[in-house]
């Protein structure tokens, strides 16, 4: 009786690949610059891509974890690491492409996170940080193995688009909006957010009353 | 029947949360040192206030997670973040009293954590344990995330409290001292160590034989 | 009915305790050089020597941890870091034994990781995985802690070993081997590997296709 050409969730779950594929990539290129071995830098794909999914899973106890009943996650991402590993001397031609994807991952990735953590039953306020801890996490441990500030959490409106997205959410559903219209409106505007955030380089001012 | 003025519980829920506060400053401080936007400063806030209870729920698989329950925590957090970052320009007068709420957290972290560790039924071994993670691993993935040594592994009287206010709860106990009594005489002590290690700069020896 | 001199568990069981002292040892001895102080030594030990296995535990959702319930880690992993610390001026007369007893400690990690993950039913995948996790975390965690990039990530054999040994255990399971056979023969594996790979410095090449 749906209506749809693609199903709601089939959509989401390709989005969601496309945010895996990304943070596999991004995961791989930052472990090769730092000289990791083969599986070094499989290792790190996989936390960039399935960390924050894993931490969000272990906080709501929700097991068997995601990705240990879904082979597509593990498989998917140690064929790219591998393929991105051969293709090294390309990775300069896809800049664009990847972020694109980024942006799809952290919009798909904090959807998903929010309404897994709804379906738990938490409050409204810990699925908004369900959503963030699910998109972040990920690149956040990825930084922290390679000795890196974590690039998430400096002026680059990463987390700032996820709360957006969540708000407009919450907006929406206190509006009696249909939950499907929700979901991709959250997803629209985080992807938008964090689009025009790349493109005309904003930064989020600081809250500082004296400078 | 009770004869207290203030229950011992809700006398250590307010000690806790000036924990919180001390590490939600801390946090909040040296993210900012660190250059990281509103959320970053405010994730790093969350994590130092409660990653280590986090952790110590996850480990004994008590769930869900405290601050899941009881919102207090994370809006708190969030506000203590938010006014640290808009008055940034007077940390520098409040040194002081964050080093003595931060005392009061190590003491209320271990006291809470060590007798949540003994209501799941681990031994006594392994509530010290709980004891030190609790309040030292929020702490240490602060320092970790910021990219620096974690301090409270150095030479600063830290662990060291804690562990010392555990054994004086154990002995306590094994002399049947009442149980209500030995919770505050370990976080008197846990407190008091730490405060006369700052004020004299105490730190724990090596303990190598041979230099 | 047992036709072994000693039985495979308590075999299997002797081989964990060498790598868990190899662990402590190796965790002191780093935390030592970073000027941590004992109890902050202590930590990094146990660290090194349990996280591994405790973020397998926690991610195939098994509760207790395995340390809370046999008592050896905990304490084992204390007094070896305590001695550690008080003879720290023989460390260097103990270099290969530690490194003989890291390589058995890399084998008999990852095949009690993999073996645990079977019995709680993964598919043969994940518990490559688990094997790589439980071998390989405790000693990225360390490294982390300690302000280090993680050494098991660059070209130094650990996950190939880990994984190489999985591989086999595997191939062996298709041919019908019996499981007790199956278990040393990944052991032996590993631990060959990886002293072949000390041994004669062998890196794992990059797969690159064009320099």
């Amino acid at each position: 009786m749906t209506d749809y050409f693609i199903s709601p969730d089939i959509l989401l779950y390709v989005l969601d690949m496309m945010g895996i594929v990304a943070c596999a990539v991004a995961g791989t290129l930052l472990a090769q610059h730092k000289g990791f071995d083969i599986f070094g830098c499989v290792l790190v794909a996989m936390v960039n891509a399935i960390g924050g999914g894993t931490m969000r899973d272990i906080a709501l106890d929700r097991h068997p974890l995601f990705w240990m009943t879904d082979h597509n996650y593990v498989i998917g991402i140690t064929l790219v690491s591998l393929a991105m590993q051969m293709f090294f001397h390309l990775s300069h031609k896809i800049g664009t492409v990847i972020k694109v994807f980024d942006a799809v991952g952290l919009a798909a990735f904090s959807v998903i996170g929010f309404k897994v953590a709804l379906s738990m039953g938490v409050s409204p306020a810990i699925a908004v940080m369900m959503a963030v801890w699910t998109s972040i996490i990920g690149g956040m441990i990825r930084d922290i193995i390679c000795n890196e500030i974590p690039l998430v959490l400096q002026r680059e409106i990463y987390i700032t688009a996820s709360v957006a997205g969540s708000c407009v959410y919450l907006m929406l559903d206190a509006l009696n909006v249909k939950t499907g219209v929700n979901d991709f409106v959250m997803l629209g505007t985080i992807f938008t957010i964090r689009i025009l955030a790349m493109r005309f380089d904003w930064h989020l001012p600081s809250i500082r009353l004296v400078k």
